[in-house]
């Protein structure tokens, strides 16, 4: 344990909806937690900085700080000092490591949201322990990262693990991002909610009256609750989520042959119903899997506190 | 310079169809080469050893042997120690490394063909100076290997960098490895000649006077001497493989973001006709390419020897 008098350390996640600080010890426990509203992609940059730095100051209560971790939701550079682009923020190219030392008179590292949580996995969870590991974070999209000999690959520009907009399926389901046939339209949370949707009109299910007979009010917690209920729609709408994400999954495998996969991200709360068909096409996927040993693909153990904690081991 | 008195380090390079040796100096220059013809996969495997004692002796040429590295075409464990399987070998968890070191009396080094491969790129050729890197090598099928601060990426079961086998077609082509839509079914030696082969039949090509009008003559050396006589088919089955070649390097790059991809093996002499198009897919494929230094597509530059000259590089 850190002594009292040396301060403390500050993990912030800085998502598309909110700013989550906490002090974070040096056995990945989190206390005194400060939330704010993420001030949205057409401020000025400072009142994202504003948002920051107010949910640092009161998760650190008075405490001087050792230092700070940023897991940002956007693209940041290979250097750890930039954010150069981030879809829900007025980022571009924003120097955030200089302008919150400034501001906070300590050292910050900054790094992707994804790989902070792989940090997290890696340290106190679910990739404790092992060697190599690829973490798959399911929640609109997919994101992840690459992590080897316990290091995070950061890549070239900064850009490894962005998983979701590998191709899939040629001329496939448009994407966000322009291109068609992306991951993340077949293994995420919006594909989940897709899924459900194109079902509930095909055969009877309790999604219909949870949305009054309106697919379009369907959301990803009331397809995971309709599952829970033994819904068959909900059900197949995971089925297929999760054979999606043991297909992309055995790509990444044969590639980089890890010794386990994790699992996060707010649909990865779904556990087994999600996990046992990516695991089936896994199996069946897999290049060579009677010569190996085929990873786990096993659920993230810190939840969504895991960004935030591996952001403070930036600066531990 | 390694004085001549200190002795000679060989690599050999043993593949589906011959066994290649030579001694190689601690610049990457090969010289005093010997070359078998690799016994097969019905044999006893003392055979496949004779014949690379043998290689081995011969390129040695009576100088003592301060140690010998082996690229071998199939799967070597992550220990470096034995070659688990190899498609046109008779070895099963053939324990090599041991084998060959009672066998010649010094130190041996052995890992997977394409892996040495991209070992001698990083140091001598296409990507020297690399930080990270990528090699695909296309031959009959795809290869490869990932290179992160000039080390090969071997993985929990040595089997990383399996690029040939990541699936790009939902139910697509079936493959020699019992699935469906493999990359090297699309971006291949044998792609191309299939691509040849079926388009010869829908418009005029000199491949049907190399081939008296039958398509299943065509072989991969023709198509290639066919674009090279401005040939429309051949040039049509070189874009499409090459187009795939792109939308696999996107696939790997958004989960990578290396500095450099080299492209290898005997497809890759093909040059532009070949990467063109693969940059073009690279450019319209990958993820956030408006945001990032997108990775130069190269040629390997060491040409077939590169497996021998990495192998040396196991024991230098």
């Amino acid at each position: 344990m850190r002594p009292v008098n040396e301060g403390v350390v500050v993990g912030v996640d800085i998502g598309g909806t909110k700013v989550l600080a906490g002090v974070v010890d040096d056995e990945g426990r989190v206390s005194h937690t400060a939330l704010r509203t993420t001030p949205g992609r057409r401020v000025v940059t400072s009142r994202v900085e504003d948002a920051l730095v107010e949910a640092i100051v009161e998760a650190a209560g008075g405490e001087s700080l050792v230092g700070v971790g940023v897991a940002a939701a956007g693209f940041v550079d290979s250097a750890g000092e930039r954010v150069m682009f981030a879809p829900h923020l007025p980022w571009q190219g924003e120097p955030l490591k200089d302008l919150l030392e400034g501001r906070l008179g300590c050292p910050v590292g900054l790094d992707n949201d994804a790989n902070c949580a792989a940090r997290a996995e890696a340290r106190y969870g679910a990739a404790r322990g092992a060697g190599s590991a690829l973490m798959v974070t399911m929640g609109t999209g997919i994101g992840g990262a690459v992590l080897l000999d316990g290091r995070v690959v950061r890549g070239a520009n900064g850009m490894a693990g962005e998983f979701g907009h590998m191709q899939v399926v040629p001329d496939g389901q448009p994407c966000e991002c322009g291109r068609r046939g992306c991951w993340e339209q077949y293994s995420s949370g919006n594909a989940l909610v897709r899924n459900a949707r194109a079902l509930m009109v095909e055969q009877p299910s309790v999604l219909n009256d949870m949305t009054d007979g309106n697919p379009e009010q369907i959301t990803g917690p009331m397809v995971t609750s309709a599952a829970e209920q033994g819904d068959l729609v909900a059900h197949r709408a995971f089925a297929s989520v999760g054979h999606w994400l043991g297909v992309g999954v055995a790509n990444l495998v044969a590639a980089l042959d890890p010794e386990v996969v994790v699992i996060g991200g707010g649909v990865s709360s779904a556990g087994d119903r999600l996990l046992e068909p990516a695991r089936d096409a896994l199996r069946r996927t897999l290049v060579g899997a009677e010569h190996r040993r085929i990873p786990g693909v096993v659920a993230a153990e810190l939840g969504p506190r895991a960004g935030m904690i591996g952001a403070a081991l930036l600066v531990s």
